[in-house]
């Protein structure tokens, strides 16, 4: 394990986050709100402190493999929840430096799962800075350090990072050069979180509101400014953020090949139709499902059904209304719609799309295989064929999720809260959604929790959003052992 | 399709079940149930005269792939509990059909989910039939007819018969010949069963439920005869059925190399000392967690917890208590274990504690995989290298019960019981356990759901315990298109 690069983007990581708490401080500060910028301002020299320090020590090697890049994900990823999470604790706006923690890997994983019972007492400021983590963790903090920054000329190391960040079983290879696709993506992130601002100014929402209502859709996130969430904006707003929910769940390599127009590549996308019309399909359920029973007229049927359904799916965590009281089948298929997520290569959570377009052709050619036992039969993927090792890394997923699942609900389970209460709150953090059921409703939250059970939860978001292996790895003693 | 083949067996069991039927006959006949008695009666007559009709289409080639195996398997099952539910029909015991057919496949399937809310009403002989059906569903009636009688002499279709209905993920070769091999698995298992009801009358328990009880469970069926299942025995009754749903968990292979003396094979075993350390583990935690809540003295904690725990993960589902007021730690391991379920090659169900291990070894292999790339690493499972084909056997497992799972899950939805109620009934009718949480919770049944969804359980009970490709198989349109 080379220890010493290592550290030495950790150190980078944090300059990185000191400079993007600016904006939070200027606004504190503008807003006389005093606590929350003194909390801003030692933060940043703490932060700024520790990464310089650390971006002092010049590793002798840049030999990086895929352990490497996975470790330094892991250590990335906790390392700026625990200093995020010190502008809230530090003002005192939360007292508990464990709910700082949680509120702050929630926000970094864009799960959005909240520990606040009255997010509007808040200072503009530390809103502000909740919001923009989602922003930052929906594309990823690694995947920006290579975008703008030069760190080394490591070989490979740009792709162990991207493959130990990116979402989804494979790596969409843009360009040949890595740090131009990560420079790609970014743009692509910043034009759509743009617009997504113009359109809600455009709507009348404030300025303010606007910023962190895009950024929470871009990183498909959750996190609100307002107690209600997107109840009290009109019906225009919330038909944009639908749309842009629907939009930021998408693998962003398709808007890529929107760019250079190749549109070939596009229509043949398999998980792109599969994700929309796994949606579509579902808002048409939905919404036939609710019109008769909640005596909702057709028109507002579909507006419910369509921002609902493009929230859970992408994971996102917005809502407009308390779909707890809607008949059971809809609350079931918002249920597996939470499990199966978004797009690979987009920022929202779950297991993903593609993953589920798999795992059923893998049946399909085992059935196939048991009828014809001597047939040759290949799954493909928009027309690539899939081959064993994309095949197995699908399993492994599954097998990762389902254990540590099992692991942290018996844990959670000691804080005696309802088993519909655990199995929901560990299944939100994994994928990232936000909200679960019953206690950690759409209409509660994870204040309930003990320290511990929270602390397990973070480390679940963490899990879920680096899909895995990073976070087991660093649990894994042989790891540290290993010399380079 | 060879479907004269398919024909021909589905007579050899039709038959089978009609002789099956005599003694619950005789119990009725002598106990003056009448309707009960009649009802038999015109089941067996109906039966054996589908059966002899059948049997009379001889095959014009006994030619017999793996297909046919788990045609005829899937069709044997569905025909069975058809007319299996004809006398609880035709008695006016259960005035409703779908509800007949649902009590008789969680029978043979060994679920012990029921419709009934007042089991002591029900006639003598109805009940005898009623806890048979877990008897000879449990080591499967395809595994009897090949043990006792020689239908046709075709190459290989033993091994494909043997195949789909053993649970587990491979066969148990004991002996070069199959036949053998079946005769020897029935002679254990009716051992082992006389050895129960033996200890069981030493305890003073009336013939009748003797036989019933070692019934449910040496197919860790469940169906009790009692309406408070277990509770109102004896503490050494108790203990005995403890014991025996331990070792009817434990895959029958195991006794085999016992009575062989290949003591060195069964300390290598690691399926069984996963089995037995899971048991006993998780007997320990419970006696622990249950003693100072519930206010049990050690003794009590530790008799009640290790009944709980050998009826649960053997999915056997008889109660001597409301485990629901148990602290909720408790509560979520002993849904753990429902989930994992007993040993392959047993009578009982569950994911299999074999199928558990593999998915820990093969997630354990690929983290070692990235952190040495280059090294050769095997998994293996009782000394022996799992190959390929087992590994993606279990995942392809997997994928089967998560898809069965979303579909059947959705469908029960549309009948408006709660969410904990329709994830717990699915999961319990696939893993052939019983009893599931809330409104099917161990103190409560099966009745309140439509005739659709009961419809869909049942499949799902069928899906389990066939292991989802006979069943799955069944239902695809290109199988009946396939010409031998």
């Amino acid at each position: 394990m080379n220890r010493r690069v290592i550290a030495f983007l950790l150190g980078h990581i944090l300059l990185l986050e000191a400079a993007f708490m600016l904006p939070a401080l200027l606004i504190s500060f503008f807003l006389n709100e005093n606590n929350a910028a003194m909390a801003f301002v030692w933060t940043i020299l703490l932060t700024t402190a520790v990464g310089v320090i650390l971006t002092r020590i010049r590793p002798a090697s840049m030999v990086f493999y895929a352990a490497e890049g996975f470790v330094v994900t892991a250590l990335s990823w906790i390392a700026i929840s625990m200093f995020g999470a010190l502008p809230f604790w530090i003002s005192g706006a939360i007292p508990n430096y464990v709910d700082c923690f949680f509120e702050t890997v929630s926000g970094f994983t864009t799960t959005g799962a909240s520990i606040l019972t009255d997010v509007e007492a808040l200072p503009r400021g530390l809103l502000y800075w909740r919001s923009f983590t989602h922003w930052l963790g929906g594309m990823g903090v690694l995947v920006f350090l290579l975008a703008v920054v030069s760190v080394g000329k490591g070989s490979g190391y740009s792709l162990h990072l991207l493959q130990a960040e990116s979402p989804g079983p494979d790596v969409g290879k843009m360009t040949p050069k890595l740090k131009q696709s990560a420079k790609i993506l970014y743009l692509i992130y910043i034009a759509l979180t743009v617009l997504e601002i113009i359109l809600l100014l455009a709507g009348g929402m404030s300025v303010f509101d606007s910023f962190c209502t895009a950024f929470g859709t871009a990183g498909t996130g959750g996190f609100g400014v307002k107690n209600d969430s997107m109840a009290g904006y009109s019906h225009y707003l919330q038909t944009v953020v639908t749309i842009f929910m629907a939009l930021f769940g998408v693998n962003f390599n398709i808007y890529f090949l929107m760019l250079i127009r190749s549109w070939k590549s596009v229509v043949r996308n398999e998980e792109l139709w599969g994700y929309l019309g796994i949606m579509i399909g579902s808002i048409v359920l939905i919404t036939i499902n609710i019109a008769p029973t909640m005596q909702y007229n057709w028109g507002e049927a579909l507006h419910q059904s369509a921002f609902q359904v493009s929230s859970v799916m992408t994971t996102t965590g917005f809502s407009t209304i308390d779909y707890n009281v809607w008949p059971q089948f809809s609350r079931s298929l918002l249920a597996v719609l939470m499990v199966i997520g978004a797009s690979a290569g987009s920022t929202g959570g779950g297991v993903k799309v593609v993953r589920v377009i798999i795992v059923f052709k893998l049946l399909r050619k085992e059935l196939i295989r048991m009828l014809h036992p001597r047939a040759v039969h290949a799954v493909r993927m928009s027309e690539k064929i899939v081959d064993n090792k994309v095949g197995k890394g699908v399993n492994v997923f599954m097998a990762a999720y389902f254990s540590v699942f099992i692991f942290s609900f018996l844990l959670v389970s000691f804080d005696n809260m309802s088993l519909e209460t655990n199995v929901t709150a560990v299944v939100s953090c994994l994928s990232n959604i936000g909200p679960g059921l019953d206690v950690v409703g759409p209409a509660g939250n994870y204040s309930q929790f003990s320290d511990v059970s929270k602390l397990i939860l973070s480390a679940d978001m963490l899990f879920g959003r680096l899909e895995f292996f990073p976070m087991i790895l660093l649990f894994s003693p042989s790891l540290w052992r290993k010399k380079i």
